[in-house]
C-alpha cells in the first residue's frame, strides 16, 4: 500500500502486473471476488470485455493484465468510483495495458437509450463480467455513503443487469458473474433466454464450510444445459494462507474453468 | 442378488437392515441416488415421510431403516412398481420394519381431490422426499414400458412435484430431493414461497468431474435462504470403490448433511 492521498490507496495486483487506485476504506474495495471473476474469462480471450459494476476497475483490469489481446470497457455508475478508476489508468505503472482499458460512467440499468449514449451500444461486447453490489449480513450499518450506495439491494437486479448484458452481448459472447449463494434463485430465471451452457463453481472458504460465493460463465445464445463444476477453496484447514489454487487465480496464474 | 422370480430380484440394502424386490433389469431398479436422498433426512427424524415416486421403495425404506420411530407412506403411480414395494413389506427379512411402511398407489401430480381420496391428505407428512423421474441423456431408446412410464420428462414437472409436497407438508415439514443440475432453474423457483432455508449438496463422481446430481434440502415455511454446503464425492481417483463417506450414506451409516 503506497499511500498516494490520505483517502486513497495505489495497490499491486497480479503481483505488481497492475495497479488500482482505491478508496483507503470501505468494503467496495476490491479483493478476491473481482480476482476470481477476471480469472473466468478464458486466457485466449480477445475481444472487448465490458466489466459491469467495475468500482475502480479491479475485475476488467485483471482481465486485460491476462489476456494481452484483450480491451475492458469500465462501466461504474459512481462518479466517485469512476474517478478512481480514470485514476487508475494514468498510473506509471498501469502504462503497458492502460491503452486498452476506458471507463464509462453509467448505470447498467438505465433505458436502452440512456446507455446508448454513454457508450454502451448493442452487440459491443465479446464477454461480460459482473460483481453486482449486495448488502453482507451484519452490514446494515452502511458506515459510509459511498459503500451505502454500492450495496443498494435490488430484488430485480439479476433481471436488469442480465437484460442489460444480453443486449451488449456480441454472437456467441460470454458472460461470468460471482454472486452470493442465496441469489442464485433470482440468477437462473434471469440467465434462462438469453445465456445458456452455464458452468457454475462454488468457491469455500475451506473445504468443510459451505460455499460464500458462486461464479457462473455462460455463453450468449448457446443451448447447453447447466452444470455444476468442482468447487473452489480458498484456504486451507487452518491458518489464513490461500490454498496454491485460490493463489494462482487470485494472482492471473490460472483460469477458473481451465481454459 | 436371489433370483425369486425370473423377472424380478431380491436384494440387499443397508447391509442387509432392509430389502427390495425389484424388476430384474431397468434403470427404475434402486441405487445411489435414493441411498443419498434418504440420507438427507436427520438421523432423529420421527413421524411421517412421504417418498415421493417411490419405486420398489428404497428410498422411503431406508429412511425407516435408519430412523427408528419414522413411518413411510411409499407413493408410486405405476401399479407393477407398488406390487413390487408390497411384494418387499412381505419379505421375512423386512419384517422390523415393514409394520412402519405402507404403499400408496397415487399420482402425485394429480388433483387434490383424487390423491385426498388414495390417502395423500393435507398435511399428513413430517417429511417429504422425492427422486423423479427424468430422461438419461443417451436414454432415448426406452427399452421397455416401465422405464418409459418412470422416465416421461415434463418441463412442469417440479412445479407440480413441490405443489403437492407443499400441501401435504405439516408445520415445518422437511422437504429432500435428488436431481440432475440441469434441473436447478426449475427447482428453485418452484421452491419459493414454499419451502426455505434450502440447503444444496453437489454430488460429483470424482473430484475433478462435474456434478452428476445435487440434492437439495429444506424447511417448510421457513424463511432462511439457499445455502451451498460441500460436495460429495462419490470415488476416489481411480477405480470403482466408493469413498468412505460415499460408502457409509449408502450404507445408513452417516447422514448427508451432518445430522
Amino acid at each position: 500500500m503506497n499511500a498516494d492521498k490520505p483517502n486513497q490507496t495505489i495497490d499491486a495486483f497480479h503481483r505488481g502486473k497492475f495497479w488500482l487506485v482505491q478508496p483507503a476504506r470501505g468494503a467496495h474495495r476490491a479483493g478476491l471476488d473481482a480476482m476470481l471473476l477476471a480469472a473466468a474469462v478464458p486466457g485466449n480471450f480477445s475481444g472487448v470485455v465490458a466489466d459491469f459494476g467495475a468500482g475502480a476497475g479491479a475485475a476488467g483490469l485483471a482481465v486485460i493484465a491476462r489476456c494481452a489481446k484483450a480491451r475492458a470497457l469500465l462501466v461504474e455508475r459512481s462518479p466517485e468510483m469512476a474517478e478512481f478508476a480514470r485514476s487508475g489508468l494514468t498510473l506509471e505503472q498501469n502504462a503497458a495495458i492502460a491503452g486498452r482499458a476506458s471507463v464509462v460512467e453509467a448505470d447498467v440499468t438505465s433505458p436502452a437509450a440512456v446507455r446508448v449514449v454513454a457508450g454502451l451500444t448493442d452487440n459491443c461486447a465479446d464477454f461480460i463480467i459482473m460483481n453486482p453490489p449486495f448488502n453482507e449480513e451484519g452490514d446494515r450499518a452502511a458506515p459510509d455513503a459511498l459503500k451505502r450506495q454500492a450495496h443498494v439491494m435490488d430484488t430485480e437486479l439479476w433481471e436488469r443487469w442480465l437484460r442489460t448484458a444480453a443486449a451488449l452481448a456480441g454472437p456467441k459472447a460470454g458472460l461470468a458473474l460471482i454472486a452470493r449463494p442465496v441469489s442464485l434463485p433470482e440468477i437462473l430465471p434471469a440467465l434462462k433466454g438469453r445465456f445458456g451452457a452455464a458452468q457454475m463453481i462454488a468457491i469455500h472458504p475451506r473445504e468443510d464450510r459451505a460455499a460464500i460465493r458462486i461464479v457462473i460463465r455462460a455463453w450468449y445464445g448457446a443451448r447447453g444445459k447447466l452444470t455444476v463444476a468442482p468447487p473452489l477453496v480458498v484456504h486451507g484447514p487452518s491458518g489464513n494462507r490461500f490454498t496454491a489454487r485460490a493463489d494462482d487465480l487470485c494472482n492471473g496464474a490460472a483460469s477458473l474453468f481451465g481454459d
